[in-house]
């Protein structure tokens, strides 16, 4: 388990046990993060006295299928958002992270250990003089950010995923099974995106509205402010995509109700180019005495009748475009 | 008839009749509840009258096809909420329940036995000491806690269906007929299920907006907001099962036209190679001086003839992918 | 002409002419009502007359295509709703009901005979205490209770018709053609339905508005806000049918394309099972020395090939399904 | 170019030249009205300088393509609103009307002469008496009621061709493709229609608005309100239209599909019943020695085969409705 | 790089420098603008340290994929707008345009040289007077402008494709699969035009609403509030443009199936007229002794039923319009 502890905004400690943090968090310089991954119950029951957090709070952590959500508790807040990975098969892989948030400390708790906590603690050390002004405010605004980022890079790759089909559409289309596949696919992708990443514009602007300036003070409004444009980015984003996909799924349907039309006309053309010269041979295999029955002009009569009229309605076709 | 007098938040009698009530209902100490199930008109009138409920609130417990709803009358609030169960065909089968609301008293009226009140009950007596604080705001919570669960667990229920449908699209189709079934049966029970849930959010969202105080204090106010946070991932969740099934179903859609070109190009291909030959046995079959007629050379050219434009034609098609 | 005199809530005149209006109108005791049926432009202008009716809500009346509104004068209420019937073809047939409410008069202008007033005063009649104490505002909310409650049984009626549809839709198909043009219909009287009372909603909560109290005082509040609920029962049914009826519509296309699909499957198939023998047949009838020309063992060599490859064919497309 | 001066609700002047407008404006008591059709950038200044119009409505004026708005500017209001017209193939024919009201002056800009500017004057002229009491107010209220009254005819037209699109759909198809036009050129007709309608909701909703008292008195108020109600029913209408419309397109692909199963179902029968009696005689026609070869009993048996083969196949695709 | 000083609304200096900015900037008769063509992260620290730019608007400066937006820091104001262009293909090109303004200081970043600011300093150029009484209000009021006049452009200019579009509809439909890639691509432009088109409606309006006084004057207000009414006139085109393309696409798809019904009518009669004389050929190809085999009367049989059954049929058919 990971924890930290920041004085004027250096770390001054890493990896102390859960149980120290009630005394660090009496004192207003410091800031305390910790973070778990996938806890037990006691874990969290540890923690939730030691901070004094809601039993609701802690009860979502523990519950799956939550939502991105902000609760106002009395002593803290509670956030719910979601980290985006793709897994192995390219599918969306969304994995949730609890966060408290308390006057000077941060819990972080991450569903598992897919959500690279690594990444947001560089963030933060990478500019790290705001923390000593802001404390849990810099901290979260890292975690965020963090997030939003990540939806965002999923959101490009989604992007360029629409425009591969696009490409596949117009080109050899090769597999028509396998567009169908992945057009399904990067849909139910979408769904579950749009799942995790509308809500998080209710979250965002929770946060950047004035009248809550305990935990967001002037100077840090702009960056939250900051990170709830990007969400807007990617709501905006995810909404050009679907316009595109629908294009795209209309655009193929159009496609197919083209080609069958193609086929049938090519269908009912060499149909007739080959229908027609078999009925004249049946004409010609009657056991009637029909003209040139068993004289050489017969056969002559017959060839050119077969070949004058396959040729012209050859001819006919080709013009009206039909072959 | 279920009865239930609580005294300090400790059950201190059970079973008594509803005549009774007036008497206990004067005491602030006291919280009554009792239960009943799909009452005569004149059991609703005794109860009416002991609680002093309005005559409109009485009617609409009688009439059939409400939607959820909370209604605020001057001495009371009239709920009405669906508890969601599966009939033995896995159809969506809701269950009305009415809910009156007075400062100590809790009026829970059934429409029929399948909404299962005992699991209410346990709820109830597992968190006892909530009740001695809260009273009817706790014992009301606990009854919509129990019915947005059950909506939770269908709506996970509906998700499980449609990823049956998913694969059940991609993989051998077996019998389109049933999947077709099913799909319209999975849309039917979604459309009916919206109809009792999204109202919910608005009887939440009235319930725990600040100013309703006399019966939310500020400690229950976050339990009301949890529900109220349920039915909203309850009616995202629903939102998008919709587009999924609807992603589905134009999947679905786009597949069958690529299956109609595909057996029109295979019909297409066949045609030609049977009914080539058959041109060219018409052809040696008239009763014309043809080149070979009666010849054993005619016989050998004919067959290759046949045999060669088969082969032709099968290797042509079956390069342009149309066998 | 009905006309009625109410005083302290009891009918103590009828059919008296509308001449003498003015005088019981002065007197605050008295609640007038008096009902016409697609009046002249002169009788309007007498009433107008009488009661200070504003010219533009005279006008309105005798002008048809009104939307159902609220429109609120200096000295009185112009209220236009739709009472819904089915023709005998069982086409929706609404009919026009303006209303004027002034402070002690009650004016009913029904477009025809079909809007059946007489309903409406049976109910007034059924509970005439209220009468007395709510004069105007009783006899108001008894008309549009009437009149929201037909729209109730009519959204009944519709939903029983998707049913049936429905049912028509995976039973046998029998005629197609009819499935369609009832649908075609159906959707047609849903359009018309929604078009007469969605507004209703915008009419009541005008009505129910805590400000407007000189119509609606706290007693008859929850009278108001019931019909109100009711119009909202009607316009979430409404909506859950337009769902419904899009997914029959959606099924019943996904169905022909599978239909579809099937009869070229079998096309296909069959055409093989003929063009095979013929084929054959085709060969042996050439006037070439083939091998058994004129032999009997020719003769079964033609029969077995012809009968193997028909039996082999049935076997093969029997068992993909395909006949 | 048409003007007029209004005293105390009397036309005193007519056809006056622009540049006595100014000395006219002062005077409290006068109402000046003036029209100009297609203006020269030169006229319109030397209207701007006499009533002191803002350079950014004039130059509104001389551009096209606008929308529906009013504009507030310290001196003055700048309305633009579309007179609507069928041109000669009956397509939608907007013609841009803008108009300035000052204090006492109401200037009227056509964009051509196809606005019909006399009716609003006849209209203006027969109601004279409130001109003297509410003078531009009243004005330009007879504008705005004959441009939605000409909104309302439209819709009604449209109406009119929905009801004939319907009738043709279940009728006699006769011109499948001439239906085909005339859904498109309906449907891109509302669009246009739409266009220049929805945002004159905005333009009344602004005007009838209780705070802009200067313009509109408590007295004019209903008038006003009235001219918004037809704006309500015009663009409520609209929306009911492009509903039927849907449902019109939506029965008519399904019927597509109906007749495409039903021609499919036709041609697999009758190719079946042609291609049987085909491979029969093929089979009699071939050069070895089948039973009945070359003997009377043998054309007995052929005939009998084919027309019982035929016969049968009648009647059982007969009974499934096949043919 | 381009610089301007302006004093009094005339340009006084072209050309300096950054570094001597910051001196201009002090001097409150001054307005400064310079512009910035896709500059180096060290450029803009120069500037972002000469005006007191917030860090995370010079970020948003490096970053691709911002949306239009307007963020209000406590010094200045950041703007993002995008002029759109078109490139040699006909694709609509977005290009980015960052803005920041300050109390007398504009300063513009382009994305690239294809944002052409030449025609921006023109217009400023054409009504310098402005320049002199609201300094930074009027430059900025030049750019957007001339954005929004951009946007304009482009959306006739994709009313004209769709005109087009819908001639070739209806017209010689010549090359169907190149319509279905025009109608592919105009969708995708507009889905990306109202990307960067529909946030614009934000933008302006932050900036009409009367509470930002400090840089929009009850002068400029007007001239702001033109502007937005041009992006309102922009995005309600689009809307419009949106339900032109969906009518096209709908009525193309219904053209499609009707073109399928026609060829399928056709395949059908066609195939009759020639495999009904086939199949009487065959009856007389038999090696039966039938009525007038090896006779002359049998040849005349023989060709009349086949000539008798072709007209017949072409007859029906034709008189159906089968063919």
């Amino acid at each position: 388990m990971r924890t930290r502890l920041y004085k004027d905004g250096v770390v001054v400690k890493k990896g102390f046990p859960i149980a120290d943090v009630s005394e660090y968090v009496c004192d207003d310089d410091c800031v305390v993060w910790f973070d778990l991954c996938s806890p037990s119950p006691d874990q969290l029951g540890v923690i939730s006295e030691e901070l004094g957090l809601h039993e609701l709070a802690v009860e979502d952590v523990l519950n799956d299928h939550q939502r991105p959500k902000l609760d106002v508790y009395d002593s803290h807040l509670f956030i719910t958002v979601y980290g985006i990975y793709l897994d192995d098969e390219g599918d969306l892989d969304p994995v949730e992270m609890n966060v408290f948030v308390t006057k000077n400390a941060l819990v972080t708790v991450r569903e598992n250990e897919r959500f690279n906590i690594d990444d947001v603690v560089a963030r933060w050390d990478a500019s790290g003089e705001h923390t000593a002004r802001h404390g849990v405010a810099f901290l979260l605004h890292g975690l965020l950010d963090y997030v939003v980022d990540g939806q965002f890079d999923l959101v490009q790759t989604l992007d360029g995923q629409v425009e591969e089909l696009e490409d596949a559409l117009f080109g050899e289309s090769g597999n028509n099974r396998e567009l169908q596949r992945r057009t399904f696919r990067l849909r139910k992708n979408m769904v579950r995106f749009r799942k995790v990443t509308l809500p998080m514009r209710e979250v965002l602007s929770t946060l950047v509205r004035r009248d809550r300036q305990v935990l967001v003070n002037a100077e840090m409004g702009p960056y939250y402010q900051d990170v709830y444009d990007h969400v807007l980015r990617v709501t905006d984003w995810v909404d050009s995509l679907r316009e595109l996909i629908s294009n795209l799924r209309e655009t193929h349907l159009a496609q197919q109700g083209f080609k069958l039309n193609e086929i049938m006309k090519r269908l009912t053309g060499w149909a007739a180019i080959i229908a027609v010269p078999t009925a004249i041979t049946g004409f010609y295999g009657q056991n009637v005495p029909y003209p040139g029955e068993g004289q050489p002009w017969g056969f002559w009569m017959s060839t050119m009748v077969v070949a004058g009229a396959s040729v012209a309605l050859y001819t006919v076709f080709k013009k009206k475009d039909w072959l």
